[in-house]
């Protein structure tokens, strides 16, 4: 029941959470931008600190591009600027000079890494090329902007950028792609669905695009990443060749993929509940806190006992803080609860005569004493436990939500209910697509990767469908 | 002898290491932009790394603010606009659109933080604010750039911002960031000298002006941090108010200073020779490299010993990385040299007889036998060795460099003979100061912090010295 009320009332629940949970303060005085809060930003460097280590770990390296691109080179592809145009910053002026060449804040970083990889690449021997970088990126939203989803400046961009001497080698690096962001969102226990996107919705210069979208609580889906094939594309209007191995010029292959701070709010969303914030300890900036909970005579033993458990946790490599503030117990319970430390400790002096201390989870509110010898331990499983529920517990929410349904009326009815998403057999034409949208008010995510077979037929035409597509309202 | 060449060609050998040891590509497109290459971002990150954590310790939290700063807002404080207005880049268009407010990027942070410190203060109870972010900013340079150095985006820049309630704790607060930098340099094995800069090079909008300066190896002095007491002047156009305890509304006192990338130029410079880097240990992204010496029928225990003994000093926290890459071992040697890694340890058939690993010293190229069962031991200490040999090395350096004299053809021959540093007692007036600069071809850094007093007279106009002042040349 407790769980439930936040969903209803989502929008509110979560510009509130910013502020009362300390993640950011919405009042810069532009839209579209925002303020990272101390506690935000630790758990804005958790969540990126859990891909750039999964990147490592696959061959790719960190590098650092410049934000500024010159106009005549952002502006070689075509495509690509006819995709960008509308949203891109302009620098015109330095100082009280005008530029000559005007310079674009970076909505993405093709344009500022490829002339380089021109540079970098003479045979096949420099191939392959994998590349990360995590930056500010800028778009100029006319639509209504959101902390974190919408923003004029998106503080926390990460961008792979690979190159191939094969298209072969191109596809199976963006499946490589597809696998590390699963195994990244495995571990921040955030459910998703990955799709590839119908061709009126491919980035701007790729030859098809695969995204991960997760579920808002309140049923409307959110993207949380992406991965392009950008075949040949950019290579010939860059330059960037390769001598093959019997002495051959070949253009490079290449891909890109993507995920922004958007992973920050899905973190948020899928792990919340009336009370705030549960975080997963996988990323939680504070894993335990420990509140000592004094009793008149036996304050000093009570301080001393709760200063030793939280040290023996930071000793373990548990990230345990001990509020030791001068307040009531009452209000650091609310404190911690609304930032969503998965476990509390509480140590009174019933626990000091019993050699105990009582944990208390975040997400389930249970509480149990543990033995003060088997603190560590015991903590650490709880830890565990508490990442495997909330993962379960999104899983079943986003499995909860996801229907399968073959004509309009059904479609539309579930969109404008509870939202989420519907699996639609298609006939495959773009016409019928586009007309599937207007009428069920819905988005179309695209055909799921290695989804099942279509059966039916399309709503709309009527015709034998040729796949699945999924429709959903996103952010 | 080894070590003197590259001072003297020392512009050369900077620019040449940037691309030999993988830290910068200077090639981008755009005068004063520059691409970080991986291994150079390792070390940004241990460097950085190595500040934040000191921050950290001291009671600061990280934030992180937009980029993008309103016209309006960042011209109220009248001195601070003056000092900013000739190198700020203006965003003027968002897609196709004019923007109806101009917005700047930003060259330093005061005017998009401080707007915003006005909505979190509200009485003394919410001071003392100690925030930092590590941030790029923009400059539109129009002298020559350089990279790490003159740039025209700053990559990353660490600058904490304070608010205070009185005047004596932003003085004190001025004195805690002066230490906290000591610590830093100090961690680096970077030399320093603390001035008080002269009124006519004092941050615009600041009361006064702290600055580090350490020493390139062709004299010139570089400037690697500055603190600034900005007394209430900000605090009175941003209306940043507090009420007292006995509730009076007072304007807060704040504080502010800064570290750049120029500190990883630094750590560059002052640890080079003619081979390339010399990595300190605390910052060096690689510690150790271990270099298997394959030897006909011995390739295989060659092989397994060397990857084993890279096992065992990474499980000890030791950053070490084996290169078994199918090269030369004379080429490896080479490669690492270039990139400054501190230790390298060579293990070959006649170390595999004696139970032994060879290690060689980057910084003096010292041999030894270390035998096996030693190995983490024998590594950490000469590591610790290493660091406190460079800091030494650097320090003596710095410090033959570091002259006194006190007339004007003195200053003028150290100035164009060797560089360095120079202290001249001065009468304290800025005519004769301005004086002395354009007579010696120096600039006036300023009064050393806890200096020695001044004795003897100023050498432009012979009246009594009240302070002594360094002269140098910068960057």
């Amino acid at each position: 029941m407790k769980r439930e009320r936040w969903r209803k009332s989502f929008s509110e629940w979560f510009n509130g959470i910013l502020r009362s949970a300390d993640i950011m303060d919405t009042r810069y005085p532009v839209k579209g931008l925002y303020v990272w809060l101390p506690y935000g930003l630790k758990l804005r460097n958790q969540v990126f600190g859990v891909i750039r280590q999964l990147l490592e770990q696959t061959g790719h390296q960190e590098v650092l591009f410049p934000l500024l691109i010159p106009e005549d080179i952002f502006k070689k592809e075509a495509e690509h600027i006819r995709g960008f145009e509308g949203e891109v910053y302009w620098v015109t002026h330095g100082g009280l000079d005008k530029l000559d060449v005007k310079l674009a804040l970076r909505p993405t970083s093709e344009t500022s890494i490829y002339p380089m990889f021109a540079l970098w690449v003479r045979s096949h021997a420099d191939l392959p090329i994998r590349v990360y970088q995590i930056v500010n990126i800028f778009r100029y939203e006319t639509k209504m902007t959101k902390p974190m989803i919408r923003l004029r400046e998106v503080t926390t961009f990460k961008e792979a950028h690979t190159a191939h001497a094969t298209w072969d080698e191109a596809e199976a690096q963006v499946r490589e792609a597809v696998k590390i962001y699963k195994r990244f969102f495995d571990e921040l226990g955030v459910p998703y669905i990955v799709t590839r996107r119908p061709p009126w919705d491919t980035f701007a210069g790729a030859k098809y695009s695969l995204a991960f979208d997760t579920l808002a609580p309140d049923g409307r889906t959110l993207q949380i990443g992406t991965a392009h094939n950008l075949g040949q594309n950019f290579a010939k209007v860059y330059e960037l060749k390769f001598e093959t191995p019997d002495g051959k010029h070949e253009y490079v292959y290449q891909t890109c993929y993507g995920i922004s701070e958007r992973v920050i709010a899905a973190v948020m969303m899928v792990h919340g509940d009336d009370a705030g914030l549960c975080m997963p300890p996988t990323v939680a900036p504070i894993q335990v806190v420990v509140v000592p909970i004094p009793f008149k005579s036996k304050e000093a033993p009570v301080q001393q006992i709760a200063a030793a458990a939280t040290n023996e946790l930071v000793t373990a490599g548990i990230k345990a803080h001990l509020d030791d503030r001068d307040l009531r117990p009452g209000r650091k319970f609310y404190h911690w609860e609304r930032r969503g430390v998965p476990l509390r400790l509480e140590i009174g002096p019933e626990d000091i005569e019993k050699d105990q201390v009582t944990a208390v989870r975040r997400d389930t509110g249970e509480r149990q004493a543990i033995p003060r010898r088997a603190l560590r331990n015991k903590v650490r499983e709880l830890l565990e436990a508490i990442d495997g529920d909330l993962r379960e517990r999104a899983w079943k929410f986003f499995k909860e939500m996801t229907h399968e349904a073959s004509d309009v009326g059904t479609i539309k009815q579930l969109m404008d209910r509870r939202g989420g998403i519907v699996r639609v057999p298609w006939c495959g034409e773009e016409k019928c697509g586009l007309e599937l949208e207007e009428k069920t008010g819905g988005d179309i995510l695209g055909q799921e990767l290695d989804g099942k077979p279509a059966t039916g037929v399309c709503p709309i035409c009527s015709k034998r469908a040729k796949l699945n597509i999924l429709v959903t309202r996103t952010y």
